[in-house]
């Protein structure tokens, strides 16, 4: 994994135009449709349960958030997450608050059983809880994990069977064997709601069109990081970071990515 | 239907601010309610069965939107749509997805059975599946529609009873003998989120205030297009292009639109 | 109440960055969200019923705003609001819309008879039917109240045992007998949809670190209308606007606040 491969798999996104469908939550929804669209993919969002399924068999990739989960979304999420698996279309997943409450944490553990997910794309503090070795979330902040970042995310990988992607100052992606460090991003990331809800978006792109899904989730955080990096330096405030944020992704191009992205084997 | 009768209805939306109500998706919601404002109307989102047909009644233009649709939101719009068929105020459907799903397109068929509606506003996929002519829906995006895209916008019109409004490159209008075409816009509208969504809601603010549905959403889009020219000329990606369309269609005046409508019989 | 005190709220929001739970609608969820964390806040939002009580006991403030109720997301106000009474979590109630529908009064009455409001924050139509001498609500826009604006808040605040924030032009907040007035804002805080929703996220913030809910409200109406003011000078319409409110707002420090804020007892 390098920044080659980085760069030939956003090129990859730019030609094959995956659709990225999503069940997720209502807090961010649009920031998702419109950076799945910067990043090159096109988004749909067919929560209902009547529909969800149907929509997931036609994508190239299905991304699950739990940010505003009810029962009823979580089983629209289990028939997505299952007919995704039967298609062979790869499946995020984004544990929002996993540990904050009883409800998410156990609506995460539950579909990790029932759905194979092929990424899961937390913070330390989600991912750190989903590892069993302990992790702080407070609403839906990271308070950290316990114990090393790499270590925690391998013993997650391992224990869930899935890539994690632990997003941070440091992203670690990892298979639970292979670990690559994300150097890209940018402190305003932080300022700004939805910005790991976006990142899972753009893994979503990513990981449709890449052979490996480590390799794809790598890529895409280094090319959401690097959007960041160049969307902040001419930012006032969050807000202007913002539309920063999704007008470098919208014009990223594999030789910036080639160029920028900042990523190396743990 | 010319320029003229465009800036004088454009005139009347900024007199009357029509109250445009809508039951629509969660993705461009916010949108939708911002657009409106810009175009001169009041939003409001009332959407549960409990209160959306109170709400209806005293609106100008019901905006029916069913991109997040679930059959809970299907009931509370027909009940919505036949308030509204009772008290005179026109209803707007856009059938965003129809043919993507089985819910989509038996939910469209289904409103467009128990409530008359004013304008259908949708693309040529979306268009060519409801005239029954045939059309590509992938996820929420069009693939086009089979033949001539006049003729199926005229044959929809004729099969639904309604004024079809067919967005594109070029936008027809019609009512099945009446056909107008309008050249305002730009490509990056088609690279923003809910584009479709918002022109269905400037659509509602001018049908509140035409005698015409033909009339109201013709204005509509030439308005909302010129407002997407005049935003895109100082954009540098698809976010920075949003301020500008939501700005530029808040300053734009009659006089702007007489201007700079671009319309002509088909 | 004064400037200096408005200061050293803002300056505790930033140290105690609090909590702030919301269950609140879906136009503006978003923005809600933001602008928490432009206030110095943490924002989460759990509408869900089964994990909105646990997440309120968790947090410093809990917002509820009825912008897109439906009977089911009452329910989960009710239990959220108990439990943030158990656990002395000060709760800020915003009546979008009450008067215009059954619905929205019902359920505005209902919260307030079975929950300990801190801050009931409305528009002044909202706040005059809340008063029972009368107000004028479209959609969810003000009309106004029937009869002088601070009486009707006074009013209000002793009927319903609140602090009443009643934002317009000018902003009353009243527990009934002590009244400030603030006159910090812009026009074009009322052509963004959303505003009204934004300043109840950021008094959440503010009454979540104060010692008493009407310095705290005042505090937080002086420092977002001072925001706008700051974001309107380089605005060029609504949206733009919007980015210069939430930048403004994340770089206002204590010292501006004390400069600018602009308040007076009544």
């Amino acid at each position: 994994m390098d920044a080659q491969t980085s760069a030939a798999l956003l090129g990859l996104v730019r030609e094959k135009r995956p659709l990225v469908h999503h069940i997720t939550n209502t807090v961010t929804i649009n920031d998702c449709a419109n950076i799945t669209i910067c990043a090159g993919g096109a988004p749909v969002m067919a929560g209902a349960a009547e529909e969800s399924a149907e929509m997931a068999a036609a994508a190239g990739a299905l991304v699950l958030n739990i940010g505003t989960l009810d029962p009823a979304q979580v089983e629209s999420m289990l028939r997505a997450g299952r007919r995704a698996n039967e298609c062979g279309v790869p499946v995020i997943l984004d544990p929002v608050g996993a540990g904050a409450t009883a409800l998410r944490t156990e609506s995460v553990l539950r579909i990790l059983e029932e759905v194979e997910v092929a990424v899961l794309k937390g913070n330390a503090g989600e991912i750190g809880v989903l590892a069993g070795t302990g992790g702080t979330v407070r609403g839906v902040d990271s308070g950290g994990c316990d114990g090393d970042a790499v270590e925690t995310a391998r013993t997650c990988a391992r224990a869930t069977g899935t890539v994690v992607a632990m997003t941070g100052i440091v992203d670690v992606v990892t298979d639970g064997e292979r670990c690559v460090l994300v150097q890209n991003g940018d402190p305003l990331m932080d300022r700004l709601s939805g910005t790991g809800c976006m990142a899972s978006s753009v893994v979503g792109c990513f990981v449709a069109v890449a052979d490996d899904p480590l390799s794809g989730a790598a890529a895409a955080l280094c090319a959401f990081g690097l959007a960041g990096e160049r969307g902040a330096a001419a930012a006032r405030g969050p807000y202007s970071f913002r539309t920063g944020l999704f007008d470098e992704l919208y014009a990223l191009t594999p030789e910036d990515l080639a160029g920028g992205a900042r990523l190396e084997a743990a």
